[in-house]
């Protein structure tokens, strides 16, 4: 499926909204490209974290329809020499700093066609010196305008090449009694996203969930069939087992957070 | 005042910013209508507090331009058998789980209809299954996508029917010596919205507002009228009366939150 | 540069992402200009501080294309009769209270014209009775919608004249030894944008950066030459000198805020 551009620009980052970068951002495509249609996906990904902005992308990316380009900008590395890359998938682009971010956004996925921004583009587009800080605005503002809008085409971005590796999120392990997870993230509500997918829940004969206090939360299917206030587990939208709280916050609730254990094991096999 | 789709949908829910929940509604509908113009009315609704969003729903529903959708996602019933609710008013329509949202939103609204949402709808639109927490996606963008392009008329949504009571802000009660209102929320910038009406103010003939430590407040027209850093309470552009400090937050001054009482007294009558 | 209205309005304020208010603006904007395109530049800005915005805005109100029309409200006398400024520069239009928020943005821009707000204009333009405390909703959204869309021309807002002095961000002072200056700001990511310019800097012809507790940051080229966890300066995208922590938040890792000072020495003078 080639790209087609329909002027249409998703952003992500960890930009936050307390300061104009996210809408700096916006201006300066809205320089090079007056008819872009930006929308953002989300600003509030994790400072300075690529393993998490890819967890997120990995798991909407594809909501957006062909012909999209995805500018995700978080940046520990902005000034220094990384690189630039850009990912061609399902009709859609990708485009982010070189590490790991895409990578792991599009760990799962087949047929992704990957370049390396040459060199000389930033030059060849008009796009002055760089900051030091803020390559959202100098670098891929610019770069994702001229791809929406269609005027600078994949095959002129820059050579095949590979990515750096993904910025990994850790992968459940299998141990004695079960699988070994842990919380990736807790989201606004305070429900706690962990690595451990349906599929490997759905392998379980008799599922059961223990948190590493030893204490087990029993696995539903809706927040509603919890009490009010009770914990549960359940397997969430994007595909994930999730600890929540029925009307309140399971960060808080049950006071873990991210790297925290979580056991699947399977009644049957203990 | 009939229906006429202007292509625009208004979104207001208890998302937040964190977290990419709004931006997958925008993609889902973008997927479904493209060319669908989408404002963010709001994101911050108190998470799971289908009263609140009702509220502030009620004070500005009918700022935007008629023959917008309104999409209103406060759901802590999600996966559940809750149903999903229109309503068509003043040319608008407003589209929600059926938990109160917008019978509260629509109040003091005379001449809504309402339907419910057909359960085969889903299914003649296309829509897949849907996952157990997050129906904003699975489900409310793709019709409110349908609804806004004038694809879905109001009639195939389905049959007329009485939504859900509504999630209630509580009103304001007469005692001896006065009006007795509590405060429903504290603002961004820590002012205090009361129930209290501005028309309940005007039939006071000497009115005084209290708190419940028998504090009284200044009843002014502006914050500036108020020293810096001087409470005072006065009447907010939503027509209800406020709680404020020049310059500051009066939550934090007055360390006042929501439920706390609020006393107006008629200094004639007492 | 003459203004030719692209139809564009970038949006900045204090009103946050908790409550509607920036989508009740957006909703009366579209209310008079349907075909309005509406660009949040920010809605963090420091609540009741326009020198902050008029900070924020002089460094970054130019990367907006010709023909936007900026609206800023950060308004702590919203309700007493302070007047209502509009600017001319460049080819955009700034429109604002009048409380220095918009000198401050283009103080060190030359060209600009400034308007003061004709007193009957609200009336002309069919502006109702104005609440006493959300101008934003009632006042600056029709002018900034029939401003954008063209149906109201530069001359036609009101007579020439001269604006409030700015709301002064605090200018660095020389002493002895250097350059005294202070820190302006913390960002999302806890960096310090101070008020020490790059020129400042290369005026140094050894320059060092101490903190008001004697303590000497290297000054580095960006975030990724200092070690994990380490603090230095830098010279920032908006031309600022910059404290920071590689991978961290300065702002908590040097326990500094705004006001705090930062002196910069030249090695070879001292």
């Amino acid at each position: 499926m080639s790209f087609v551009p329909a002027g249409l620009i998703a952003l992500t980052s960890d930009f936050g909204m307390r300061d104009p970068f996210a809408g700096i951002v916006k201006a300066r495509i809205l320089g090079r490209f007056p008819a872009a249609r930006i929308v953002d996906l989300c600003h509030g990904m994790a400072a300075g974290r690529p393993d998490l902005a890819g967890f997120w992308l990995a798991r909407c990316w594809l909501d957006f329809p062909p012909g999209t380009v995805h500018l995700a900008i978080v940046d520990p590395g902005v000034g220094t020499p990384r690189g630039v890359v850009l990912a061609c998938a399902a009709g859609r682009l990708l485009l982010a700093p070189d590490n790991g971010l895409l990578p792991e956004a599009l760990r799962h996925f087949a047929g992704t066609s990957w370049r390396s921004m040459d060199a000389e583009l930033p030059a060849r587009l008009g796009v002055g010196e760089l900051s030091r800080t803020f390559h959202g605005r100098d670098l891929f503002a610019p770069l994702a305008a001229e791809l929406a809008s269609g005027a600078l085409a994949l095959e002129e971005f820059g050579p095949r090449a590979s990515p750096a590796d993904p910025a990994p999120v850790p992968a459940p392990t299998r141990e004695d009694g079960g699988i070994v997870g842990r919380v990736v993230l807790a989201d606004h509500y305070g429900n706690l996203f962990t690595n451990i997918s349906a599929e490997l829940v759905a392998s379980c004969r008799q599922p059961s969930v223990e948190l590493q206090d030893g204490r087990l939360l029993p696995l539903l299917t809706t927040y509603g069939e919890a009490p009010a206030g009770g914990a549960c587990a359940l397997i969430n939208a994007f595909g994930l087992l999730e600890l929540a709280i029925n009307g309140g916050s399971a960060a808080a609730g049950l006071n873990l957070g991210e790297g925290a254990i979580v056991r699947l094991r399977d009644g049957l096999r203990t």
